[in-house]
């Protein structure tokens, strides 16, 4: 059984390199990805702080969470 | 051909969650990757700099570098 893989983003230049760079290269025989975007989803914010996002990008794993380089906080999305 | 990978750390617990979480579920069939353990190998302290790495872990995908969460600042590790 597939991982649940979530991207959360905000559309931002880091964002979008980590998503291209990084978040498509996970092993899709591992996990199933869902990519939101956090500034055109913003019901979503409070799942994504309940999950420990800081600030995007980040990636969650298996309800850990990864915080990639910084392009915004999550505060700011608000 | 695959891609180089590689993923700088020092063994700190942010690290060893960053490897086993993140660097490992790399689609395999995309990267070959390289585990580099900073602390033990200092050597190579001044490759993972010059390729733009400031803190660890690190993942370095096609000579993009994502910062993951932060374990150590690289210039604590000399």
């Amino acid at each position: 059984m597939k991982s649940k893989a979530i991207f959360y983003h905000a559309g931002c230049p880091v964002c979008i390199d980590a998503e291209q760079g990084l978040a498509l290269s996970l092993d899709a025989n591992k996990f199933n990805l869902e990519i939101v975007h956090l500034a055109e989803n913003t019901s979503r914010i409070n799942e994504a702080e309940n999950a420990g996002v800081k600030s995007v990008p980040a990636l969650i794993l298996d309800s850990t969470v990864f915080h990639i380089n910084f392009g915004a906080s999550i505060s700011d999305l608000k």
